[in-house]
């Protein structure tokens, strides 16, 4: 299973490539895709779209795995992160990719073991989980690898439950 | 000038074209896109995104006016009228269609003259205004038109610094 798993942003779009087999990791490939500021943000939604789509194309993942949003600091901020993250959903819905959402607290329990657990012990994590030689920047990155992860962990059973649905 | 005035929402897009002309209003068409409940996020992103290609492909707006976003109320459901929101910009920006946003107390000031009126006022003026035979339905469709009136008042300023910016 091909899981693509993404950290949505309007300035930066984490994105992580990771192949599960047979409880075995190997990550495709990972990065980023970022926006320039000072550019209307209609502009910076449409870089992320044709982002997604090439992804997408390149690397044919089964699912797509992103977090789930919560407006706990800026509420502009957050605003223009659920714009990116609907060019985000659309993209996969288009291409027939099925799409997960896991909070933040299952993240970090699928990863480190510990819902509350801190970003640099989850960055540590997926690291070593993945076998990258060094921890992935921006950080964004390693939370959509973390995403991913955390989607290869309960994935099966999420898979049969969206087909049942 | 040809404008599409949006009423962004995931349930509920409202819809309206307003051309003006010579400080004459007259409307080519106004509606809603409705998506399903129980229906998954993206599906429904889907639905938005297909709808808007349609209606832009339609009528060949000139501008796009939509409603800033405010999180007042439910913020769950404000992350989804983000993420539809998005899907709109998107859409417009494909076609190389101008997007202007509108607070919704700029709106209230354009239609009715006071930026604190009650939702019946506006919808009232926006019947009146346009010489519709009766208010339009749902109130997403009016608050839609109401956007584009606002536009329309203040939209040669407008255009002339979005092609100077």
């Amino acid at each position: 299973m091909r899981i693509l798993g993404i950290d949505p942003g309007l300035a930066i779009v984490g994105w992580g490539i990771v192949d599960y087999q047979n409880t075995r990791f190997r990550t495709a490939a990972y990065g980023s895709l970022q926006t320039p500021a000072h550019t209307r943000t209609e502009e910076r939604l449409k870089l992320i779209y044709d982002g997604m789509r090439e992804l997408i194309e390149t690397y044919k993942p089964d699912a797509l795995a992103v977090e789930e949003l919560f407006f706990n600091t800026n509420i502009t901020t957050g605003i223009r992160v659920a714009e990116a993250r609907g060019i985000i959903l659309l993209s996969a819905e288009q291409a027939g990719i099925p799409i997960f959402e896991y909070t933040p607290l299952q993240v970090k329990q699928a990863v480190v073991g510990y819902g509350r657990a801190e970003k640099r012990q989850v960055i540590a994590m997926v690291t070593k989980l993945l076998g990258l030689p060094k921890p992935p920047k921006p950080d964004d990155t390693a939370d959509a690898l973390a995403i991913a992860i955390c989607h290869a962990h309960s994935g099966a059973s999420r898979i049969a439950a969206y087909y049942n649905q």
